[in-house]
């Protein structure tokens, strides 16, 4: 591991959409956010729809007619992956707080064994959004031979105190449940008021206020009032909030997101040289793609021209696209109309 | 109160700077935030600085040289006002969750009552900045025959849903804290943990990306490390937000908090006639100033510009400042140089 320890024989899960041409030089490997899990889309294997359903597929920006894409779950997830939820080989026990600090170099490297696994040299593009960004920019700069091409999608090449403070408070929700029990909670019955609590703050960070005037304004919903609701509940906001909340928790493994959310502030490119201009003069990218969003609380979109514009600097050809959605952070998730155009200029551009 | 119920003989806590002139015709109310006393400066009685120390004095923008200075501690908090911390005088009980539902119209009220009671028929000027802005918008709106002059500062004609939801959510983090117990905590021991962590996300709301950015960037603290530290304090941004919600706890109740929390959420001067236009056309104003900060994460700049904007149509002289200070919603606490000249400026222009 990046910063000490080691795992005994890990597991990485990922899947597969298309096949690899002759040259085996059609593969692009794609990093997820925080928590998806591998499956970007349906396939004959899982027909259910994946979480990037309308951007991988035949015809699609990620063209499986043209394209072997490959999405891997990150490393230290709960979606088959090995992670904080998994069992130590060595001693037959969930790892939990034993598993050593996870970094995104961890998740990038994994990335890179698995393509190895897949007897592939060198990938035709790497990318990812959010966090997964943050794990494609480690790819590049640690196996900078690996590919030429890069894209990222409302990522930064290090997280600002304003994003950290708002996930430092995300795990500190968790921590705070009684029943997080320092990291020993019973599978049956996990520290879920935090995790709610912690999910609501997500999704503050995530959307905009634009979006939510727009689409919520001052509506009220009607309820029946118990004992303290007059302190939440009459603003249809507040009730699309805790849908998110409760729709969420217990999906995923609070362990799991409290390793993947530090590493999310630990990433920074300058780490990689000692300055941001030593990180990037390490890439060894022909063509780049920064793509952010105006509205992005957590990830704004002045560290996306931060990005592109270092980009500049050591990679011949890099188109920065700024896209005025207003959805905040998630834009990507769910205003995939604005972003699709991009992505396959990106790929088209290619041949 | 304004949605119903009333409360027995209700104090209301005040402090005076100045005096009043001849005519009775230089009174400035003050409108606090959520969180302040009616402590805003110093004097002769309480010589401890106040939290707009450096806005009111002689010679400062509220000349106690030409004004008489009324600050009032809002009907709903724990600063000698009644709420739901204090006694009810029919039962010799804390009020706690038997308090009626609060509004901002009780706290404008509450301020008409006082001035009544101080033998003043028409104030100079109206003001009050955040939280206190709205209640100055009541104050204006309801009792429209008792000044001609209104100051706004960093506040809104009502709240957004992404405000809403951050408070719902700082709300929550209480009324989660097992200690809470629905209203009932031991005084001795109330929901800490619950209140630093709405703390937390409060200073989150209250600062600005760039602000931090520039402060901390990221700055590390070393510290010795227990179990579970590993997911927080590294950075320096998450001991100053641990040192802030330390200082804060303990000096608010609870119940009060949650009170005045939800009458911002409830307060809407559309609520004054059916729509915004017709809550404005009740006005009677001759003069307002509007000031806004661009970081403003929880009363954005366009909602100062909605608010200058509506004024315009029923004041003859309206002024809107938008200032663009970096330290977000706090500025009019913390970055004072930029408001005194646009404060001073409105009351010269009076005379």
């Amino acid at each position: 591991m990046h910063r000490g320890g080691y795992l005994e024989s890990p597991t990485f899960a990922y899947e597969t959409w298309g096949e690899p041409n002759e040259k085996r030089d059609n593969a692009i490997l794609l990093f997820t956010g925080l928590s998806p899990s591998a499956h970007a889309a349906s396939s004959v294997e899982n027909s259910s729809a994946g979480w990037w359903e309308d951007m991988i597929g035949p015809g699609l920006p990620l063209d499986t007619n043209i394209h072997y894409v490959i999405c891997i779950n990150s490393l230290g997830s709960c979606f088959g992956s090995t992670g904080p939820a998994s069992v130590n080989p060595e001693n037959g026990e969930l790892y939990r707080l034993s598993f050593p600090v996870l970094t995104l170099e961890d998740v990038a490297r994994s990335g890179y064994e698995l393509i190895r696994h897949l007897g592939l040299e060198e990938l035709h593009t790497v990318m990812g959004a959010s966090m997964g960004g943050m794990s494609a920019l480690a790819f590049v700069v640690q196996h900078p031979e690996a590919t030429n091409r890069f894209i990222s999608i409302s990522s930064a090449t290090r997280a600002l105190p304003l994003s950290i403070a708002v996930r430092s408070l995300q795990r500190e929700m968790i921590r705070r449940d009684p029943k997080w029990m320092n990291g020993n909670y019973y599978l049956d019955d996990p520290p879920i008021i935090g995790q709610r609590l912690a999910r609501k703050l997500g999704m503050i960070s995530y959307r905009s206020a634009k979006e939510w005037a727009n689409r919520f304004a001052r509506e009220r919903i009607v309820f029946e009032k118990a004992p303290g609701d007059q302190f939440a509940g009459d603003f249809s906001v507040e009730s699309y909030l805790e849908a998110q909340a409760i729709k969420f928790s217990g999906q995923f493994d609070a362990n799991c997101y409290l390793y993947l959310s530090r590493a999310s502030d630990l990433f920074d490119l300058a780490e990689h040289g000692g300055s941001l201009k030593a990180g990037f003069s390490k890439l060894q990218l022909d063509k780049a793609l920064v793509i952010g969003v105006e509205t992005d609380f957590l990830f704004p979109l002045s560290q996306q021209e931060q990005l592109a514009v270092g980009l500049t600097e050591v990679v011949e050809d890099v188109s920065f696209r700024p896209l005025d959605c207003i959805k905040g952070h998630d834009s990507f998730l769910v205003d995939m109309d604005a972003f699709r155009p991009e992505i396959c200029a990106f790929f088209e551009s290619c041949c």
